[in-house]
Formats: C-alpha cells, sequence, structure tokens
C-alpha cells in the first residue's frame, strides 16, 4: 500500500498457510451472518452479545496467528538484515491498536 | 435459547433498529471478505492486521450498541419488575468476555 | 466531581465492602512495587510482562465489581426515578474505555 | 524464574532506562493509592472506574514499552543466534494475555 514497509511478507504464504487462514475466515464470516439472522429473528440481546465476543475471539486468534507468522518471517528475516528495529516499530504499532 | 433470562428483548427491535445494525454487519461481512481476499493475494502482514482491528473496532461498536440498548430496555424493564440484579448479572457476564 | 451525575453512589458502600475493595487495591498495590524491584534487579522482561498482565487481570476485576454495584444501585435507582438513561449512557462511556 | 528463555535481558538496562520505568511505575502506584482513598471517602462510581482505566492504559504503556525493548534486545539477539522462534513464541504466549 506503499504506507507499510512491504507489500508481501518476506516469505510467500503456502498454499497450505493460506487455506488454513482462509477457512477460518469463512466461519467468522459465516458467524457474522448468524447475527444478521439473529436480529432479524429480534432475538434476546444476550445471545447476541454473546456471539459477537465469539467472532471477536476468534478474530484475534486470527490475527495472533498473522502476527506471529509476522515475526517469524518479516521482522527475523529484517533483523537479519540490519532493519530490525523499523519491522518491530511497524508492528508495535499495529499491536496497541489490536489490545484494545 | 433457554440459557438466558429472555428469547426476545423486552422492546421488540423496531424496522430501524434492525436496518441500522444489518447494516453495520453486512460491512463488517464485507471487511472480513476483503482480509480473504488480501490472504489470497498474499498481501503484506501489517495491512492485514490493521483490517482485522478495523473489524474488531467495528464489531465492539455493534456489541455496545446492542449491550446500551439492552440496557435502556431490557436491564431498565427487569429492575422496574424486581429482577434487576439477575439481569444485571447476566449482562456483567458477558461484558467481562467482551473486555478480553 | 462535578463532571458526573453524583459525588457519591446511591447507597453508601458498606464498611465491609470498602475494607474488601481496599484489600484488593493493596495487594494490586504490592504487585506494582514489585514490578519496580524487578526492574532493579534488571529482571527478565517476559517476567515482568507476567506480572503486568496479572495487575491488569486484577484492576479489571475491581472495576467490574465497582461497575456491577454501580448497576445494581445508582443504575438501578436511577430507572425507578425516571433517569435511567442518563445513568446508562454515562455507564456505557467508562465501558467502553474499560474494554480497551 | 527458571520458567523463561532467561533470568535477564539479552541487554541490561541502563540506568536511564531503569529510571524511566520506574518513574512510570511510581506514578502507577500513587494512582492505586488514590483510588483506595477514593473509596474511603465513599466517591461515585464512575469516577472511581475512569481512574481505573487510566492505571490500565497508563500499565500497558509501560507494557508495550517493555515488549518492544524486549524484541529490539532480546527477540533480535535470539533471532541472530538462531533461536528466534524460541524467543517469539514465548512472547507471543504473554501478548495474548496482554490483549486481554
Amino acid at each position: 500500500m506503499g504506507d507499510y514497509l512491504h507489500e508481501h511478507p518476506a516469505t510467500p504464504r503456502t498454499y497450505e498457510e493460506k487455506q488454513a487462514v482462509s477457512n477460518r475466515l469463512k466461519r467468522i464470516e459465516g458467524q457474522v451472518r448468524g447475527i444478521q439472522k439473529m436480529i432479524e429473528q429480534d432475538r434476546y440481546c444476550i445471545d447476541i452479545l454473546v456471539q459477537i465476543n465469539a467472532i471477536n475471539a476468534a478474530l484475534k486468534k486470527v490475527g495472533f496467528s498473522v502476527a506471529e507468522r509476522h515475526m517469524k518471517h518479516c521482522v527475523s528475516n529484517a533483523v537479519q538484515t540490519g532493519e530490525g528495529n523499523e519491522a518491530i516499530d511497524e508492528l508495535m504499532q499495529v499491536m496497541k491498536q489490536f489490545s484494545k
């Protein structure tokens, strides 16, 4: 995007890695549609909040797996080529948002 | 679902209320699909994490609006019929998860 | 302090309630001092982060118990005197911060 | 403590670094004592919740600065000696707690 240090990860994601993330995201998409249905059916607020919590937790898991892979590939790579601190600053910035 | 105090909110959601939540959820669904595309295109991890943060923030907003309406209708109603504490306990339980 | 709807809770905290919160806060204060010692001893970062997590969790517990009591007394009281929505708006505002 | 990869950071904290963290922690300790006083004075719940939020935010800031230094020294060092993944796993574990 021009805004970040790179446009692609240092090591391309394998087909299996893409599938794993993609499957999780499809499940999350289904959960979001599930809430839409609950709203249409005028379901009890607490039921809906529980589902929202579940999606947030699932999204955080995806986020942590993306962050972990990022550290093991992109950040580690940057450290070895002497650009570790820039990569770490970039990651910390987004992790601060993440913990909100 | 039998697990919670009620199956529907104390005051039914109006058509406009349903539309407002539904529109937000459709946008979130689109954002989740957007991340799937980013994964397929092997986009940079930080880009993806920023999008995940955006979805989490959007979901929390929906959650807070559901929680606020719940307090103004269901919990307030329960308080007036002498069942406030049960409704408050139920809400606190889910809010604790929410803050994670 | 003039910024909020009240200066005191609708029902004064009992001696026992004050003691219970105070004991938790004293423990938290001790934990914060514990981290200061760990810094002086130049202890490993992960050890320190684990302690910081523990304090955050302990503080959130205090926060939720204060919020719960607030709902069961102040907000419930406000609902019964027709000022529920103002009290709920005030609480939601602070809960949004809390979930960060 | 034997539980973690190391007992000290890869690069010892300087006097200035220790002072900077220590000053923040002293301020946080003072804020915790401030809440104790508010409880004694039976202050309004919302006032207290706002203070708890402030402490949580301050503690997170300390946490992020510890985590950032950890990545720039300990993790970077581990990457260069071929033990990066272990250090990253250890950090991710604690960051997952942190985001709660």
